[in-house]
């Protein structure tokens, strides 16, 4: 299996798209797997398809996919919901197993919706409990016996610098303290070994690298050896024992399934499961070299070509995930003019013009292409033109 | 507009459909519009499509028109998520407004998930709190002045009975307690004036009369003079007053967005909001009128021709939602049977054969036809075939 897998994915005409790590492409098999989900199982088959398309067992189909692409053994990844949900299940399982502590440590860096989770948990609890974001580079020293837990996302979205998993798990270890982390930007786009690292969970989404689609379902991994003591916060019925038995109180599933909640999305369940065909024989470590080529061409062509830009993520290689950020204090207009003349990033408040690579559609004639039209939006002050100013609602 | 409206869904040939209550059937108009959601708007317009889709206001969009079904003003209805993390929001913020409060009163009746959520909510607080459930008939007299919340579903799940909305959310204000409705299996089957009902908050789910699909996405109302004093406990970025802001600290909407969450499922959002079109001039009370003729007709017939069916359902149709319900200790089995013949109810546990009438595309031929069947699995013991003895992962 070669790289790039262009050939896999419905990618329109005339675009770039380096935007893979906030919304995947279209993979070919989604569109037909959602037409038959709806067409034929939801439609022909209504309730039956529950048993008959085996929709029961879907969320745990695609758990197991996703557990063998970030280095989880089998069983030990449940799907569904939102990101922002397992963050909360995650954290607030993890405050349980430390009742004794007060304090949850992340970081600055961190994506805004896990802090105001946490914040939100804290909130709802009202026993005292803080929560730290000392920068980035100070989350290890700040790992003291104060903390219960550490919950870190292991690649910036900004900036895409990169945690040391395994030695941030193990010193969070150390001083007795439950390790999250969240892999919305790692999971298909770095090499993972979740399980080698010793940490208690593990969260993320799917609609990036693993192209599951706007809104595609989130997951969480809970170590297969505590996950029988985890309490669960959102004790939702698909995460009882004997959901259709109908009891009256709550016993959890004696596996990761308890870290299930509603009744899962299967439209879009589905579509997911379809959209990690593409995996089917990529091997982890190509895919990074291949990524670190892509990155490491980029930040060369804009360098020589911008120099009004300033690199805002980590220069080595090894310290950053599959993205390159400049920051530009004009970030937003250039962005706008960039995507208009076919070059899809995004931007990142305040002034981060950020770009993904993903090796399974994006190869170096892209990458030279695009760095060439953002050196026209820059250098050719192509920003400055007035319909740029305007601020959509999502920016 | 007269009912039943069978040709704006795919209903497939030789069934008679009495489970809209717990999937509804597809509406032609959805499967059309998941295509084009997937094909062109994620396919073509990529990470744009936020913007030039309009996905970024599809919740609010699609939250209004609920709104519109369940008498709550335009903006009080907030969706995503499954019903049961909607019910621990409103569980959380209730438990907020009443802190010198520690019982939660529900009913015996409840849907599990409910229940559940309620007893994992208490376990993450650990402050006492106390869930009591009496028998339906007893709640009234339950509401005293320990009651923080009364949450109940508005129509039993198992056996249709109907709680007088009006009459317990004074009785629940008259004590100080705060009011949660679960609307999962009243919205879209009777008439609802949440508005007048002056309850605080209510949840619900899109599919089963709403018809939004496997694992459509759910929705909550806050009642707008209080919504911005709600204490978000999922204080996701998707509440936050200003998402894209990327700011550390939580500052909730200024409405009931507040009660959003994680990342929205376009997807399936999408799909229930084709869905919806075909409530467009449905006038409530004659689908009510209708829904009753139905369910009359339907106990009369079952009940002359299968004298050892036991209705399990309240007799007085003004007491009833828009289910039937009949009690037989070889219920599943029966209804494997009678599944196989092409009547396609649902079980739940102990031993309730229960049924959905849907005047949008049941009509009293459906009924007369369905009841005749149903004699011939019980009357004509062919439940009885070894068959129908196993049991199927969701009964």
């Amino acid at each position: 299996m070669t790289l790039p897998r262009k050939d896999l994915f419905d990618l329109p005409e005339g675009v770039i798209y380096l935007d893979g790590n906030s919304l995947g492409p279209l993979p070919k098999g989604a569109a037909a797997r959602a037409a038959e989900v709806i067409g034929r199982e939801w439609g022909q088959e209504l309730i039956r398809a529950w048993n008959t398309a085996d929709w029961i067992t879907l969320p745990a189909r695609v758990g197991d996919r996703i557990a063998g692409l970030i280095g989880a053994p089998t069983g030990s990844v449940a799907t569904g919901d939102t990101l922002s949900i397992k963050v909360y299940q995650a954290l607030a399982a993890a405050l349980k197993m430390r009742p004794d502590r007060r304090v949850i440590l992340s970081d600055s860096g961190n994506f805004p919706t896990d802090l105001y989770m946490a914040q939100g948990l804290i909130g709802t609890i009202d026993k005292g409990y803080t929560l730290r974001t000392p920068a980035p580079q100070d989350v290890a020293e700040a790992i003291t016996e104060e903390v219960a837990v550490v919950m870190l996302t292991h690649v910036d979205y900004r900036s895409g610098r990169l945690h040391d998993m395994k030695a941030i798990t193990e010193k969070a270890h150390s001083v007795g303290a439950v390790m999250i982390w969240d892999l919305a930007h790692s999971a298909g786009a770095v090499p993972l070994d979740l399980a080698g690292s010793q940490a208690e969970f593990a969260v993320g989404c799917t609609y990036k690298y693993f192209n599951g689609g706007p809104g595609a379902p989130a997951f969480i991994y809970a170590r297969p050896d505590i996950v029988e003591t985890v309490e669960p916060a959102l004790a939702g019925w698909m995460g009882h024992n004997a959901p259709f038995a109908m009891e009256p109180g709550y016993r959890p599933a004696m596996s990761t399934e308890r870290l299930r909640v509603g009744t899962p999305p299967i439209v879009q369940l589905s579509i997911l499961d379809a959209a990690l065909d593409v995996w089917e024989g990529v091997d982890m470590d190509a895919l990074r070299a291949a990524s670190i080529a892509l990155c490491e061409t980029f930040i060369a062509e804009v360098e020589s070509r911008c120099p009004t830009l300033t690199l805002a993520s980590p220069r080595n290689a090894a310290e950053r995930g599959s993205q390159v950020s400049f920051a530009f204090d004009h970030g937003y207009e250039a962005m706008q003019a960039l995507i208009e003349r076919g070059v899809i990033g995004d931007f990142r408040a305040p002034d981060i013009m950020r770009f993904g690579f993903t090796p399974l559609y994006i190869d170096t004639a892209d990458v030279v292409a695009a760095a060439a039209i953002l050196e026209d939006v820059i250098e050719g002050d192509l920003w400055r033109d007035p319909k740029y100013q305007t601020k959509s609602k999502v920016t």
